[in-house]
């Protein structure tokens, strides 16, 4: 029964020159990785060299990474490797919280934070966003928020900020928002799968007591991957020993990413944390780049001037093209394909995000062009 | 201060030849994985063609894959895919059980389904082994485990049996284990790190309710991947959806392994699916280099004939050398790696596991010629 199964093999990642999905533009692998990738792939290849803990590995040199250069590159006391940013999200939750405890948490938020709430059995209250155009989350709405919860007599265990989230890439004033939430003895974990690896973003500075990062959204690495930063005060609960395995952290279940994606991780860490020092020139491109799309018509949402790579536009024009082009609404998806272009989602054509994060100049100007000759040729 | 960050990468995997350790025989990628590393290893890289969820993608075909072939090759009705065997025995305990639940387990199991026990509050009642040399385990022992958690006023909601387990590589009746849980109305995981992949093994016909797999242990995948496979009743509850955001599975957080290993893991399939054919010669080849190792004075605890390439020995030999030798207990580690063989863990001597698994005869012979030339370099 289990035949024709040589389709499962030689299968090639059709894709368009240029992807602006916002989702794949920090995660491409630099020449450093994809060495490792061909080095480390085998299996587990990293437990070879261990001797019961995979982040006190010495060679090569995991303890080094995670017990020196993640803390300090994340401004937190210790740090571990996950899976990826939703799977640290959960851990913290999951060590942190009884079930029906509080999560506090910005209406932006990703759907994994709203899943990793589920998981661990917490309900949430949210910080509503101001809507549009701007959808901003202001620090007060989380003083707002755990107090609706105690109204609940709620317990209130973890506040979570998107920074910055992944619809707008909005980033909220973390400052003020952690400033909030001690008032009221809540620790704050900053969600950062779209900053950590792209833009400077410490923890410590920002008054967060946790963050989490995504090694394959914003770390040029190979996932799953990620990372979670805690202060010493949670990171003593949530990275406990086993009560019985000696050496053996409960909430990894040991060890998380026993593989190559780790060894690409710390393969492209030189590479990421010299791009981050390039974050103003990203921040002046994006800005350009929203300027344009305006002048074709489109209007972008979120914070203005805008911070981030990430950004969400509305396009009205396109919309009404939908309305008559062939194919309707999948007619963007074609033709920006058909000029080497994809990322947008297939079928969107009034809202969409995209990112131009690492993109050269020239390639952004080759977007824009595609987008005036698409309008122009439903004229 | 983030700086001399180059020793991170072009790391080498500096490993010997023959590579004995059990937990990395069948994880050696094939060819086709190795392509499939370098064609998807970007980040997040299979995304760019999920309309939401990873395992109905069509293009790459995932959804084929895992909801036509795998449910096939495991048996089960239902099958996701996880980052490894620990994460599904996890979600699978965490999803069918209630804090001070209990599971019973046999006293074999890897350390991992303790940790995922622990992880998810639930006490374990031990279905105890019968000890040296055989260290079996009986059927009957489940259904006495689960009467003294019911003495506790425990609620037992899962039975787990290593199959087999890590240590002696035993294959217990599965069969009957199953009926002897069935009978107190308790589920049966088996966790087949070890056998899915290397040899025939289908939950159905063993009884079975669920199993995990693990891709980087058994089935030839870059880690960290493995699979979760459970009958429609338990799949019911385990990949549940979310309450609010659709086609999102709770436990699962969305998705699990969103990048190349989930495609090591299809590229590699048609291979493994071949070598499951030939685990009778795994099996003979195992229990020919047993007995040569009986030969050097080496005694192979377990199950005798042994039925799995994972084995046990007993060395009093080696130990005795252990005592005067250069390097103490060391010397075993050193002395084969001298001679390109590897796996073993460094400084034991006096009773060690390895794997013949997937070795050509040539090379488990100079294995054996290195253990003869070692005990008598030391006579």
């Amino acid at each position: 029964m289990l035949e024709n199964l040589e389709k499962f093999t030689k299968l090639k990642r059709d894709i368009a020159k240029i992807n602006l999905d916002p989702l794949q533009r920090g995660g491409i692998l630099t020449n450093e990785a994809r060495a490792a990738l061909m080095e480390w792939g085998d299996g587990y290849s990293v437990c070879d060299f261990c001797a019961g803990m995979l982040d006190r590995i010495k060679t090569p040199p995991v303890e080094e990474f995670v017990h020196v250069v993640l803390p300090e590159f994340l401004g937190t006391d210790e740090v571990r490797i996950t899976h990826g940013a939703r799977e640290g999200k959960f851990a913290a939750m999951h060590a942190l919280s009884e079930k029906g405890d509080f999560v506090v948490m910005d209406g932006n938020a990703h759907y994994t934070t709203i899943l990793a709430a589920e998981r661990a059995g917490l309900k949430i209250e949210y910080v509503p966003s101001s809507g549009a155009p701007e959808y901003a989350i202001r620090a007060e709405g989380y003083a707002e928020a755990i107090e609706r919860a105690y109204e609940h007599k709620g317990n209130v265990t973890m506040a979570v900020l998107t920074y910055p989230d992944g619809n707008y890439g909005n980033l909220a004033n973390a400052r003020a928002v952690a400033d909030a939430c001690h008032d009221y003895g809540v620790p704050l974990l900053l969600n950062g799968a779209y900053s950590v690896g792209r833009m400077p973003v410490n923890a410590r500075d920002l008054g967060a007591d946790m963050i989490v990062g995504s090694g394959h959204k914003s770390m040029a690495a190979s996932g799953p991957v990620g990372v979670l930063g805690a202060s010493e005060e949670y990171a003593r609960t949530i990275f406990r020993l086993s009560s019985t395995k000696k050496n053996k952290e409960v909430e990894l279940l040991g060890c998380t990413v026993r593989g190559a994606p780790l060894l690409t991780l710390m393969a492209s860490f030189p590479t990421v944390v010299k791009r981050i020092s390039d974050w103003p020139q990203e921040v002046e491109k994006a800005r350009w780049f929203a300027a344009e799309m305006e002048r074709l018509g489109m209007l972008q949402q979120g914070d203005r001037p805008h911070n981030h790579d990430l950004m969400f536009f509305l396009a009205e024009n396109l919309y009404q093209i939908s309305m008559t082009a062939k194919k309707g609404r999948y007619f963007l998806y074609r033709d920006l394909k058909e000029r080497g272009i994809s990322g947008i989602k297939p079928g969107l054509t009034r809202q969409f995000k995209l990112s131009t994060f690492g993109l050269p100049r020239e390639e952004l100007e080759m977007v824009l062009r595609a987008f005036q000759d698409i309008i122009e040729s439903y004229a």
